[in-house]
């Protein structure tokens, strides 16, 4: 495996294997791999010839308050795992290649953007896009692989490869639980032990809801009354969103017609966890 | 000549040519052909084995007050003038297959755009950032040619590309001006014969200041001082701007160091015409 730190090698690579008639995978990350970015890279492995996986905290995605300096990094770990996935280059640039002095140029996608965690992060899917869209032209993936636990962040790169005729097809993979429920994170490893019990209570809220829309509930408020007590119960945790939206546009729905999307964002301590689930009315 | 319209077309024969290692050179235009767009074609035609020109009224980089709906448009004169400077392919989209329902996806670059025609016409760089960016990924050029006589937008597209890492050379070529001086331009077609003479007070003045430049005069204040009566006699000229920039970042002077672009924006009558021009302090 090799690890490639400069953008411009690593664009020069991906021409190169383009010339060949390689066809190219890219799993963009922010390293601190757990078994939901490893699924990532197993799926990836069966799309294409070569499979990158880039590693970089994103600063432009970060607001001033946010945890970008505590963000959790361990680039030699990360490297050992990927070499089992059987990837081929980890992209690991610095911040400073990516955005030099007069760096300039964001990519926005209004939409699907506006709620959800957009409301309360404004400058955060301006960051993602601008620096996917960045990573794509760098890798020149033929499909970008991205988990559904960043449901929001997969639809809108969705959207903006459709909107700007990037030629990525990017495909959604279903987030990974630890057994007891709760969605893999990197942040999680900041959590204490009463923390780590009072973020279960995310998944168990979802749980509950998808199961009563598998026995029929299509209101969101009733939906949303038998849930919230869970959530409302833990001194721990304060919500930030709970959300029943549309799969494609995102849109919040008062009932649900077929399928929707339950998203929900909560502080637990300092800590802040997201998670979701599809909701299906049979 | 191949004029093609559905951007998928053009996106898939551009990667045929690709998987060919055939070199790709697109002049991104507005239509309506003056000497100057076949000046950027006649350059392009040597810098690679397919040359595509783009035909395109782009509706986002018009604002609410402006003239998209009486830009002048002629695919027929437009296809037989690039015929005959050897152009592979136009490419003519439609608006709607540009914009299709639900599109939300936009490109800006922050600031080399604040000033100049920038500070007149508040979204049209974000909209000719987003369609140019849209054009790179469909047409995939190694090359693109742009005219000098829109600065702004040369230097944008320029830096949008490093921005962003978009595997595209963007090359600027001198603009193109009648025997009298007047730049060319698509909209010089509705001046009428008074106007079209107050128009030639734009291109007096830069190359007066051009002269004293050349002269030895460095001072913003005295340039200013010696061209602006010019423009202030004549009733039917309205100053939009007349800037003294960086050539790279567009930053305003007050002194020339070496060298500097001297822009200008003007309503004669209803339309609004820009020039430039270099100016050297030997």
């Amino acid at each position: 495996m090799q690890i490639v730190t400069d953008p411009a090698a690593m664009q020069q690579l991906a021409f190169t294997w383009r010339d060949q008639g390689g066809r190219i995978v890219l799993v963009p990350t922010m390293g601190y791999f757990h078994e939901g970015h490893l699924s990532l890279m197993a799926y990836g492995r069966g799309q294409g010839d070569h499979l990158v996986v880039s590693i970089f905290v994103n600063p432009t995605q970060f607001g001033p308050q946010e945890d970008l300096d505590r963000y959790p990094r361990d680039l030699e770990r990360d490297c050992d795992l990927a070499a089992k996935q059987g990837v081929d280059v980890i992209f690991a640039p610095n911040a400073e290649q990516m955005y030099p002095p007069g760096y300039q140029t964001f990519v926005e996608v209004t939409e699907v953007t506006r709620g959800l965690c957009g409301a309360s992060r404004p400058i955060h899917f301006r960051g993602v896009a601008t620096v996917v869209l960045k990573l794509f032209n760098l890798v020149q993936p033929h499909v970008a692989v991205f988990g559904e636990k960043d449901y929001q962040q997969l639809i809108a790169m969705q959207r903006m490869v459709a909107d700007l005729n990037v030629p990525v097809t990017v495909i959604g993979r279903p987030l990974v639980r630890e057994a007891d429920g709760l969605a893999l994170s990197s942040r999680n490893v900041y959590l204490n032990p009463e923390e780590r019990r009072t973020a279960l209570k995310l998944s168990q809220a979802l749980f509950l809801a998808r199961d009563m829309a598998a026995q029929g509930e299509r209101s969101r408020e009733r939906l949303f009354a038998a849930i919230t007590p869970l959530l409302d119960a833990e001194p721990l945790l304060r919500l930030d969103y709970l959300s029943l939206v549309d799969n494609h546009t995102l849109a919040e729905l008062p009932t649900i017609q077929h399928t929707a999307r339950l998203a929900i964002a909560a502080y637990v301590g300092q800590i802040r966890l997201i998670d979701n689930i599809l909701l299906e009315v049979p």
